[in-house]
């Protein structure tokens, strides 16, 4: 069996956002060696994303005012008591991550990320403004 | 190390629908000749998702009703933009199957999926009427 | 290549609440002998969620919170069919458990769960009061 171990940073100047992260991770693989396996891409942080979608901006401005909807950043102190009682205002982060996932497990065929025509992998930040670690395990022979 | 890969195909005559597919996965199982091990499956499409869940009609009409009031179908033109700048009416579809998973990865253990009592995998469908593929990779020895 | 399972059982004494497993799961990880593989821990009930998260309590009050206005609990028979058809007041539980997830795949580095330094994998119960179980199941070598 083999294994490959890399840990990514990702640095968004902005609080929230989307990053294509596909080609790092098949760069990943070809280092690897790998041609038959899987490959973990997990965010080492808890407000931040790794997920499997379409690649065009307009959707992920949808995902950005939808996940805003349902988790709306706030720091009033009312609604979110992690926020009052830790002084960081990323309680929403916390949630928004949650809907969107932690990890994302790929297979490798054929030395390969197998994908279907439309997928790519995406980092998704939900709390930037400072380096953030990802994780991508491959195991396999 | 064993590994197997199996696409399904799965071509669902309506927008939505909830399909079981644990007897396929478990073939594919017997088919890799894997004792123990994990299998991943996942949807190959971004509007399709694959989870583990309880085989009840009542929950899955739940499940759907629940899905369109946190993301609701929209073709206006106001809600979405992905809809707006593709033609593609189907941002919810994207959003709904993030709601519900892009991927399960399921233990096998003495040749056997590994599952309590209830759970059985299922295929989502939030934008059917055209075939789907569903990836199956096995690695275990 | 190495394999390790073990059924963990949580019993919660209350409908909902969330647990810290890290220290269990790390355990398994040292009795598996694996340096390099790939953890998955995943719930046995649909009910319950296995997720990796921060640990601070405020957090966890948010969650629940956030999660009962997202799908909640709800007994007057007109919301759920599930509850009305099967007599099991918990599809809220099952909806709750797809917020939070039903599986984490965790990778082993250097025979240690390579988590980023607030990283736990939790237990979320959402219908509790009696004994389920959590799978682990390590590979690698």
């Amino acid at each position: 069996m083999r294994s490959y171990t890399e840990y990514l940073t990702l640095h968004l100047p902005s609080r929230t956002g989307f990053v294509n992260i596909s080609e790092q991770v098949a760069e990943c693989v070809r280092k690897s060696g790998v041609q038959e396996g899987l490959a973990l891409v997990n965010s080492m942080h808890s407000t931040s994303s790794i997920f499997v979608s379409f690649d065009e901006p307009g959707l992920h401005e949808d995902f950005n005012r939808w996940l805003e909807g349902l988790a709306p950043f706030d720091n009033s102190g009312t609604r979110y008591l992690h926020n009052s009682r830790t002084g960081e205002p990323n309680a929403d982060a916390h949630m928004k991550r949650q809907l969107m996932g932690r990890q994302v497990v790929l297979a490798i065929t054929k030395g390969q990320l197998d994908f279907g025509p439309f997928e790519h992998v995406f980092y998704g930040e939900f709390d930037g403004r400072r380096p953030k670690r990802v994780l991508v395990k491959i195991i396999g022979e």
